[in-house]
């Protein structure tokens, strides 16, 4: 079973697989990635995965067969194992548990060579549909205190299927990165009494030179200190906890302004590889006053990485406000849109 | 100027070029790297860099000449200006500071295809000693309250020229990572009234099990919870708070470790690229009974970037015992050691 540890200097959690470990051969690189074979994902390779947990299917199709429009199966190289309690142990000084959680993916599309970028916005409203029925399903779970939504798209963006699919991993703690930004908002909510993510908002509306795409119920903008160039931010005009107390309508809007977001970043970019992820409250929390759920877009562009993981000191070399100038570039229609870089056809 | 940009909900402070941005086209993958030309790290082209600002060479040879077996330049292209007081303004809700810093670069060798794996011992422990130097002549500025030592070794881990060399940055911030360290081991000691990073050697040494080297000062060995597969720290085995209080053993029993940490790396993995980095107690704190300068060795063997850098929330594939047997099975010696993976010359 996998293992999660944690850091006794500044208390991060991390996934420790012990079984299936890799050896050294394995990190050192291969020529050439290998394509074709079985996709695990298209119409009539059902039986390849896992059996399914949710699908959108029509009424009169049976489960694990075709005629789907999204499905989500357990991933069949889990991080975290499903069975059994999270159990606290120590050994010596150090803290462990042992891997429980969920770990799902979402195929967000019969269709191989497709993206989110180019996706009728009807299907990317299903995708986060299927996103929020999962969040619901689970959150019954008493053993998992958060769940990650996140997109690895591109083979450097982690990405190990070609075939577009988002993931989801139900956790026994909460996520670094989501703690500090709770306790960052709930520290700024002391002082102002105000939402942080709500005064971002109305200055960004205000400023309006780092805004990507806006909508009735959503913003699209660049962080005023963004870590990485072109990173940016999916939140909800209006403030809201939890990602799960979206509306029908802000299903709708949603799906608009994220595949107009990624539209704008594939065609400015030549489609880059980049990770999405979706920020929430943590289960145990009640909605409050001051955090807000997002979703970050992070396009993968420069290779430092290991400088930032080791310091937390990032350099961007694009500045917000031109990366949203050149997104601005890019109109939001459904028609082809004028193509700053030109793009293969994938 | 570039500017200092402080992220409004969790307190982090980035480096935004605003000068000589990257526009889209910077970041679309180009074919092939440049191979050849004009390396200004090597010996003649002493006039393609900035005035040196410390350099060993022999007595009867001038600045900027040939001669020097460690030579250190300002970095040509720095991301912080050296020039100027650091100003905090305010723009609306978020706080930003003028770009004032050093950056500089410590060619580590006059040879051009050498790494630390491969040099002799003594050439090393003359990197440590330039680095200390510089650390010393850069603390005597009021301006600056962190300097961060750094190494890119290879392209995917950042490096932009080939030739043997590190880097430095005085800040007039604290990076979050070593703020977020220094805050956790307080913490620690508050509570147990030991340093943490003590009681980590103390349990390692005891344990065994994720040791990679060992000598009277220092320590080499895989954290417990590793974020990274073969990630491993170098650590002083007595309490020292900071990395200029070392001693002139010391610098030869570091030279020697870093070395064969190194090299291990290098012939179980396949030479890989790598980023280190030395984290050292602030200049504003005074030496503390609770944190311990250390050195982050960090391989690049994986490429789930964004993931990582949006959650905080790492997956290792190889428990840090494996990898500890691993690179156990590489001699520590000068000679050649046998290598797991086959190692093309470079």
């Amino acid at each position: 079973m996998p293992e999660l540890r944690k850091d006794p200097v500044i208390g991060r959690w991390v996934i420790i697989a012990t079984e299936r470990a890799k050896r050294p051969s394995a990190y050192v690189p291969k020529v050439e990635q290998k394509k074709g074979g079985l996709c695990p994902f298209c119409f009539g390779n059902e039986t390849h995965t896992p059996p399914e947990v949710l699908s959108y299917r029509p009424a009169n199709t049976k489960k694990d067969t075709t005629g789907w429009w999204i499905r989500v199966v357990p991933n069949k190289f889990p991080a975290l194992q499903v069975e059994g309690q999270p159990k606290r142990m120590g050994e010596g000084m150090y803290d462990k548990m042992n891997g429980v959680g969920a770990h799902e993916v979402i195929v967000e599309s019969p269709e191989h060579n497709i993206s989110i970028a180019d996706m009728e916005e009807k299907q990317v409203e299903e995708i986060i549909w299927a996103y929020r029925d999962r969040c619901i399903e689970l959150h019954k779970d008493l053993r998992f205190r958060y769940i990650l939504i996140f997109k690895n798209h591109g083979r450097e963006a982690g990405a190990t299927l070609d075939h577009p699919h988002s993931q989801l991993i139900a956790l026994p703690i909460v996520p670094k990165r989501v703690q500090e930004e709770t306790a960052g908002a709930a520290k700024y909510y002391d002082y102002k009494e105000r939402c942080v993510f709500c005064d971002i908002i109305h200055q960004e509306l205000g400023e309006n030179v780092r805004i990507v795409a806006e909508n009735d119920t959503f913003l699209s903008f660049l962080p005023f200190a963004s870590r990485f160039p072109f990173e940016t931010w999916i939140i909800s005009k209006n403030h809201e906890s939890y990602f799960i107390d979206i509306q029908k309508n802000g299903v709708a809007d949603l799906a608009r302004i994220l595949k107009q977001t990624l539209r704008k970043i594939k065609y400015t970019l030549g489609d880059p590889p980049y990770n999405y992820l979706i920020h929430t409250t943590p289960f145990e929390t009640d909605a409050t006053p001051y955090y807000h759920w997002h979703i970050e877009v992070i396009p993968k562009l420069t290779s430092v990485a290991g400088f930032e993981w080791g310091t937390g000191f990032y350099i961007n070399p694009t500045p917000p406000e031109d990366a949203a100038s050149y997104l601005a570039e890019i109109a939001n229609g459904e028609a082809g849109s004028a193509q700053v870089i030109p793009v293969e056809a994938s």
